[in-house]
């Protein structure tokens, strides 16, 4: 590791930095309880008083760090949208071949559907945020679907996953992924690791399994 | 067939079964075009007067027919799941073994899903319906998940399907034909019934696809 830098001379900006990385830090868990609270019991049923009464503060205070109810859902969704595409692109700079590649986007994209703001990309609809926030919501959906539809496309060109029209099968693989955040719920019998590996290990052989089994021969198109 | 029955004597009644069955007429297609609309613009943003308007009606009119947007909203939800049943019903007293019951599901459920009241199903959230409907569609959803549930262990314990946990495999089959219905507009690249088929294949077979191929043999778990 790298020896480490001496400290800054005092001055009066630190204290500010301080209390700005504070105020991040309390906008942040404001959008991660209001993000759990969209996913349990929906956009429109959870108010702006029930997010401050579990928070602990008054509704005014909210307004210090959102301007209202539309933006919190906006930043909640952008930030699961910006975990997934950051996780996609981190996964495809760890390289492989196809097949590792795509292993690795499903696990990151099955795993942010289980967290707060990721779930929230599943639960609420597009449609429930306002334009032109919406548009751009489903430009970042689209380069998530295009980054599967691209490790799919290799894949089949590798040799290595079969024959498929890569967008359908990129779309058989984000609404199973998908579905997890739908259900999911922490403290179940399987954790989120091991329904992701059921779940991929289920796409990848099929349901049928890898290798022909009895009664398999016939009439399994 | 059977010999034709004599035509029933004149009576008042038949009138009023007439005047019955318009009104039953004109409520499908009221629900029919809510449906249509929620699917399209998401339930909140549709308004009784949007669904008046585009079925040149007025809104009093639609009072005749509807108590209120949620009642029109559980009537829509509840008969996508009728239909589901029913058609589950059907697959499975088709007969076969475990994979062809699962296959005609599998069709049933995607076909339902690319139509106006499956879709709602999938795309308008459990959460917007108040209870104590909530609480009857999520029985009646659970039923078709038990359904499939079922029909994967059946496979597993018959040997034509891979070994696995039912409750995952029903999720991923689930995930995956309910997501049709997110994204699927009649009118595209492929029929419903071509996307059902794509869609079953690859749950079928996996996305590495049939029989081992160049390059899947290590590290494909």
């Amino acid at each position: 590791m790298a020896k480490a830098a001496p400290p800054p001379p005092a001055s009066p900006w630190v204290a500010a930095s301080g209390r700005e990385q504070q105020r991040e830090a309390k906008r942040n868990a404001l959008l991660t309880t209001a993000a759990q609270m969209f996913n349990e019991r929906g956009f429109h049923a959870t108010s702006l008083d029930d997010i401050a009464a579990r928070l602990n503060v008054t509704k005014p205070t909210l307004y210090y760090y959102v301007k209202n109810k539309d933006e919190i859902l906006l930043e909640c969704v952008k930030k699961g949208l910006h975990m997934t595409l950051d996780g996609i692109e981190a996964s495809r700079a760890a390289g492989g071949n196809a097949i590792d590649q795509l292993r690795a986007c499903m696990r990151v994209y099955a795993d942010i559907v289980t967290q707060p703001f990721g779930m929230c990309l599943i639960r609420v609809g597009d449609e429930e945020v306002p334009e032109p926030s919406r548009t751009e919501l489903r430009r970042m959906k689209s380069e998530i679907d295009q980054a599967f539809r691209r490790l799919v496309a290799q894949g089949v060109q590798e040799g290595t996953l079969a024959p498929c029209d890569p967008k359908m099968t990129a779309f058989v693989i984000a609404g199973a992924l998908s579905w997890i955040g739908r259900w999911y719920q922490s403290g179940g019998e399987y954790s989120a690791a091991q329904v992701a590996e059921q779940c991929i290990g289920t796409l990848m052989h099929g349901v049928l399994g890898p290798g022909p089994g009895p009664g398999r021969t016939a009439g399994d198109d």
